[in-house]
């Protein structure tokens, strides 16, 4: 996880869920009280987040207490344990759903990443995120598509050149946009383009594109593209409404890899319980 | 939307998804360069949060002017135009993730959340949401929730009193819950319970409860439990993986609010695009 | 006191004093010097606010220790010992006025608080603070009315549901504003509204309402509104310049709550040293 | 008032008291409502602290206009208007309690400085205000103190140099402390010593000191006292629970400034009015 | 500049220089004067950070304007008019010294790195700065590098992929650390290794590596590394404390980048003032 | 160093350097990795801020450890050791360059201060920075040139009454501007006054100036205000382009402080290595 921000992050999130205080625990929970809570599985599941409970925790209540009993990245059945925590009730209550809603969606995300990924074993492509993240979330969200066995894409805007279809029209067409890229970039970066047609992809090559992505194209298309970058040593990156059934065909096209929008933008949470021993 | 926040949230989402800048843009767009672009609808949906796209690139860009062309809450059909942007290209590339993320997500949260309001239509239940929210996003879901026909439960633990079965088993039972919370809760305020029985239904109508969340029931015992709370004038809430299948049986219990997690936790983007006009 | 600010506050307490540095302690005061210094009451006096002292000395320096000698809520003599701190000197100096100006504000809110509370015992009245505190202090002068032996009403215009006077013009009268309210707000939530004679009452009975404040009355009006308000079993509150001298006869109204300005927004400061021991 | 942290000030004062929402206005005022209220004093009065009200108002909706009746430092009968707002209802309402906090609260500093100011008419002594301010209202306490003709003291610790008795015993007594900090201090600043006693005026004369602060004398030793120090050109401080009955003999001492905590830590608020025209 | 920080920045750096406010002018300049001033440049220099004039005087006083009489990047003689201000005295005071602190640094390291592009002309190499930087400048300080003819190297750490020694020592190895960092590293991202020998240049090259930086070799081996590295169409990029006197040999090696820290960590400030006109 | 600034100046600082994280590291370190390292000075120098390397270690990785081997003010050769680091080798490369950047400026800033400080041995005149830094490092550069043997003139523009050049004109001349100052200004501070001419200085002695600033002037002019001034008991300072060659010669001058704007605007870096023990 991102080193500097997680803090501030989560500090963000309890005040969001807990504003002013716990109303209702201080009403009813006696202050003294002590509790031993445990994070449990309700269904099969690729666990993403763990480190976020003592952080979470630790930030209410320093006398809270936690053993986590998995390792982000896992596969688990439904019933296996996932943390347990110790310490005041009212600090446990406190923190409960923010940590309950970080850890299905982030589980979430590793879930959903990891059937598309054994969905292409065996095949050259590797599965990746992209940029349609949930504001906020970006370096979570790809740290569970890690865990999930997927690898990920651009950070930002700042880490990587990457030229889509609007660039293209406002630039004046491949040509001109790779070698404006490749003439004035930094040295440590190389320059991908989108394209969409046989023909754009024949231009890419051209004009010395490192990287080409591939988008939307039918599976036929798709293959040839493969082949011809290829031939010339440039890698490939299939992108475009990848669901479950195409994404097989997809990777056996031989394309090198294959980005995957829902993986941030879609994940359904997965079900993840916080119970009394 | 929240009126002192939604600033700051956008400028972190800015930074989290352009950091030190575009790179791609500042070497292939000229810098004069001016644009047009479209949000269209690519499938039908319920759209929310429309209000973020000049907030976005009025940060960006002062020059950029934008053209809402729907409302919060319009059920549109796909290709129905929600906004049109004018202004600077490179400020337009460098906003367009954003606020198609954002656009996404909460008309995702819009549209799940109509379909329940739509299935439950001609009862007397009102579909609400959770705290189960995506940490950072629970102004904006709860806002969306309600522009797809919902109504909001709590904000967050400062703003309503609702004991649950952890609470119960920490502060002693139902009895001594409701007691305590009755005798020193601000006037303002009503005491919600959670229960998964019949028996704790009684309970918790002696003990003087306002409100009780009805957890996880089958049709014939909520229905039964609505039937005793209604008896004695209290209102009720049904709540436990609640789905589209459900959802009306549910409904036509008599119950007076229905609350579902996966409208906020679980609801899937929706398909929005951004091209030239 | 509230759980995420206060770190916060203190911060910006000490460099609101302290800004750059103590520079006279840095001239005439040699680095290595320790000191143990006590906080003693100078009048009679009920302590509030003492857990700040070991929160603003550790965030200066970790080295001071502070020995709490009394327990907020205490009603104490002039000459008590409040706490004792040990430690580097120039911490001590430097922490001193902070620590003097919250505690001698907090405990002049709960001293006056007790004595409104002392002067109403032996009726069911209840004291309570409203929202005219000091921008800034809101959490904390309402953790010392509580301390003082009143009970907190509103935190913020967030959450609790109070139609005012400049709201019922605006919103068409009683019945208009409390139907409305009552019609669409969220289930946890009572509605009370404000009244200034009895035909308003008598619609505000009328129209629904939970709650009703009873504002600026006489004694004899304000009993024939509480006689009429509990014959319907509705909660009722009396405010408007409380004084010394006029809340005993207010509360043998019968009325549940008085609520009182000037715990919060007049209380004077109570005298509190700090010697060397 | 103070430049660049009186926007943070009042948005923090607003998130404090509005926090998620106004959730009464939402439900009983039109969103497009307008209103017209005046800011009137209910007694007599030295207003300070009128330029918060655009700053506040606008803060909420730009949308809202003010006219400001009066300018601060004036001193007004009861029945006078301040200033004048006008705009969407529910902006008002939003603002209404932060901007009469402060305004009741700040106009009480000033009135309760303009009466010892007035106590002293025709001496030389000057009113001073002291460190004994409500924490986060420092530089908007000193403001009102000049409004109400009264002078500021040190904002801080960092720019004085003020060698108190705690100092003293701690550096080896008033020979040491101001020897100290005269050879080291900057050239730009004067250093003032703190006095109980004349023997101690005397050793502080000898040892250079340029301001001497006689600390809780009686009249006729502090008379004494600035009899000697002005024989040497030396300025001379009175400070220790000054009233309003001892204000004046201590100014006809001819001592030069009269310092008094109480005009910041123990003001009365002043009542002031919001009410539609 | 970098477009979310520069306001940040301004407000800290004003914030540092004026405090709590400008005592001085205060004092002495009557509260309604204006006036006029200019920067003028004192010697010959580069300009660089014109922009930030509007961006400082505009956050103290809206009713400043200024009029900039030349362009970033400029070359400028002694006596050359850079900008006009024109608005309230005070406000032009309190900015004055920010101002001139920023634009003397910045033109400074715009400046010193014109002389070294200079040096090079008619190379093919170019000049670039490095992550030697002062702690917070980074992103002005670039700027100003850029202003100046130069080209920037990485932002930061997030932003490319360069093996330094220190990490050759703990990866094993040239081979080991390539060889790991082309298999895992994001595709739109090339691999620089840092060789001090040629034997290391010809292990970097075996390994597959995309730049080698040749550090602190002599002119002779230096241009042995770049003519293996040029044999395999790999970059090459020097440094290692490049003088005014070594910078042109070092150029004619036909090496393709020459990274310079001294320009951002020891450029002395040029000269500019301003006076009234 | 300044103590509340500087965790977050080295939290701002391993941002801005860090970013998302050392992609370089995390390809080739492994991540159990540990390592010691050494800083030493590779040229003769004067060291400041030796305390800031556990801080910022500290921040990285809490299982860092260091050992400092001097202290900030010494004088080292070539050679000598400054501190030793130890612990997990990502930590200690992703800190490396924001504590060398900050280490080899401080001690930069400290090096030049302290040859001018020997240039002046044996004077009565003291070396003083002044307000030309470079934004954002204030605090730190004022603390390095005392390291260095200086002394600090303001911190700030709220902290000295210093009337300069511009403000003489638009406050109507010496006179004028030096009574409005001394008749306004708190008893705490001195007035000092910008001359230029002997003129000037007259007159600044006649209106009750408290020091003289001696801008620009030659030695004779110079030598010939500083004893004028003595005569009226009035501390001087020379300023303006104070170079090696001429410090010496105004330091015999008998004038008391030479403020030089070069040992912080212009300090060049020394060369400080952190290599493997």
């Amino acid at each position: 996880m991102q080193r500097f921000d997680i803090q501030q992050f989560l500090s963000m999130a309890l005040t969001e869920d807990v504003g002013a205080g716990d109303i209702t625990s201080d009403l009813v929970v006696p202050p003294q009280s002590t509790a031993r809570f445990v994070f449990r599985a309700r269904q099969s599941l690729v666990v993403a987040g763990l480190e976020i409970i003592p952080l979470i925790f630790g930030m209410i209540d320093e006398r809270t207490r936690v053993n986590l009993d998995a390792e982000d990245g896992a596969k688990l059945d439904a019933g296996a344990k996932l943390a347990t925590i110790e310490g005041p009730a009212r600090a446990l209550l406190m923190g409960e759903r923010v940590a309950l809603n970080l850890l299905q969606h982030l589980s979430g995300v590793a879930t959903l990443t990891r059937t598309y990924v054994d969905a292409v074993a065996g095949t050259s492509a590797r599965i990746s995120d992209t940029r349609k993240t949930i504001p906020g979330l970006r370096a979570l969200q790809k740290y569970a598509v890690k865990a999930g066995g997927g690898q990920n894409h651009r950070m930002g805007l700042d880490d990587g050149i990457l030229i889509k279809d609007n660039h293209l029209v406002l630039a004046g067409g491949i040509t001109a946009a790779v070698t404006a890229a490749k003439s004035q970039a930094s040295l440590l970066m190389r320059v991908e383009v989108e394209c969409d047609t046989l023909a754009q992809v024949d231009e890419a090559i051209m004009a010395g594109a490192d990287i080409i992505l591939l988008d939307n194209m039918d599976i036929n298309t798709l293959k040839e593209a493969v082949t011809r970058a290829k031939a010339k040593n440039i890698a490939t990156e299939a992108s475009g409404n990848v669901t479950f059934d195409t994404v097989r065909p997809i990777a056996e096209t031989g394309v090198d890899v294959i980005s995957i929008g829902r993986l941030t933008h879609s994940a359904p949470a997965v079900d993840i319980g916080l119970d009394r021993e």
